[in-house]
């Protein structure tokens, strides 16, 4: 970290690149550098394919986020890939530039990076931008503050998961010293439904059935058809079969086309759900993957039981 | 908060009271102080009213919670009443105790007790009993780690309410250090439901609509007598109409008898549900407020919308 430190002092031109269907962290992440470095006077160029989600922009200085990459100067800038660790997970083409810098949180096998900091046990990129930003000795003003708190805030499930480490606590007692609003970030993030959204939500929770510990629910294209939702308007759902005590493991089958289903598995305690996904060409982690098959809804829902049931 | 410290290591033979239908900041404080107390030797009784609810099982040392106000010696003992200012909100006979101790967070006329220690801007009562503890030297095992932090969380809403302040989150930090375990309490809290209560909460969720930024949703008997339930299932389904983006206040009826309901009034920002709960001879604060109303549910909505556009 030191090292990408003393090399964001030195150079004066960077791009900011964070992932596809950018998240508070990714989008948090990189607003809050870039405001911390021009605050020292360096140039910026923030880059998001997918731009900022209408639900996100009440981000403060969203608007810096661009999605078009038609950037001068690329040859004299450094790249930083933020929240991601490939160049093709940022859309950008890596050669074009003089050099490249990457800071994430997630597991990988990529060497991608001239500079590489990844910390896999720390719960959000945000974190690892607010210690980069003390140790360059940026003062955090408000605006970095919220960014930086809503990305910490999102991985952590607000604190609610079990990555929620004292660090995450301590630079989220300094953020909001530093201006960030919990209740009205909170409110940003988790009350901002609309009633498309809410329909469908009771609609998918009335499909609700068990198989033991399993749970069980669906989202249906002619649910999405009836409510005038996308399935943009299911984030979250997953999470919510497990809300019952004695549901251990959540399936969630959203319709992609008739006879083929997204499915998104989500697990309590030590029960892992990637050994089920990679059955069916997906992947995740223990406590949360996913994986699509192509068949009727009867069909998928017994194949996915007798998968579970036999890594039991 | 010193001259308690000061009467806390003084006295020798505590009996510590919390209020009627205690939460986890009640428990979590009373439980939290008792094990603090008897690491340096004292002795305590801890007494609610009520005892610990099915759901609140999981924090450790609840056992020593007891219903029975059977104790010998309450003259030689000092009273100390937690999360409620009043002797009988926490039913107890102040007269029988040598002398008596408040703490709460809670804001309040009463001038009850010997040595008061009241903070209504601090967000949970296990806030106070932490800095007691640390004031008064005692070590933070993970037992009482696991109460104070299930105490904050609960008044805090995890760290989503407006109150949740950097005081709040370093303690988080510090507990977490001693050995809470965030993400195992928050499955605790938040994902302990029966088949009955999601059964309930589909059927309010069907109940809901809306009258411009008012939501508003009903829990009846019929309801309860279907599902299988209990008031008591009801507990945060007030929040829910909330989630919607443009609803600013929420109205959730539950039936108490034919013609009688009691009401939760929650709003987002400024709006002021008090100003309405007192209108029925409720109370509460700005942001969360009850009262009741007899009569049949259409003329009961009718009343509560026509004060709120009137207040608006």
């Amino acid at each position: 970290m030191k090292r990408i430190a003393r090399l964001l002092k030195e150079e004066d031109n960077f791009f900011i690149a964070s992932h596809v269907n950018p998240d508070l962290d990714a989008l948090g992440s990189a607003i809050a550098l870039a405001l911390g470095l021009k605050s020292i006077g360096k140039k910026t160029f923030v880059f998001d394919i997918d731009g900022v989600p209408e639900h996100n922009t009440f981000l403060p200085k969203h608007e810096m986020v661009t999605t078009s990459i038609n950037c001068p100067d690329m040859e004299h800038m450094t790249l930083i890939i933020l929240d991601c660790n490939k160049p093709q997970r940022a859309g950008v083409d890596c050669d074009a530039f003089k050099n490249s810098v990457v800071i994430d949180h997630h597991e990988t096998e990529s060497d991608f990076g001239d500079y590489r900091w990844i910390e896999p046990k720390t719960p959000a990129t945000g974190l690892m931008i607010y210690e980069l930003l003390n140790e360059m000795g940026i003062t955090i003003t408000e605006d970095i503050a919220i960014n930086l708190y809503a990305a910490i805030a999102l991985d952590t499930g607000t604190f609610r998961f079990s990555n929620a480490t004292p660090k995450a606590f301590r630079a989220a007692a300094a953020l909001v010293e530093a201006g960030a609003k919990p209740g009205w970030i909170a409110d940003n993030m988790y009350q901002n439904w609309t009633p498309n959204r809410f329909d469908l939500f009771v609609q998918y929770l009335q499909s609700f059935e068990t198989e033991g510990s399993i749970g069980i629910a669906v989202a249906s294209r002619e649910m999405f058809a009836q409510s005038g939702t996308t399935p943009a308007d299911t984030e979250n759902f997953a999470n919510y079969p497990l809300i019952l005590k004695d549901i251990e493991i959540g399936v969630f089958l959203r319709q992609v086309d008739t006879d083929h289903w997204k499915i998104s598995l989500r697990s309590k305690g030590n029960f892992n759900v990637a050994n089920i996904a990679v059955q069916f060409d997906g992947g995740g982690h223990r406590n949360a993957a996913g994986c699509s098959i192509k068949a009727d809804l009867a069909t998928t829902k017994h194949r996915l039981i007798e998968a579970i049931r036999k890594s039991s």
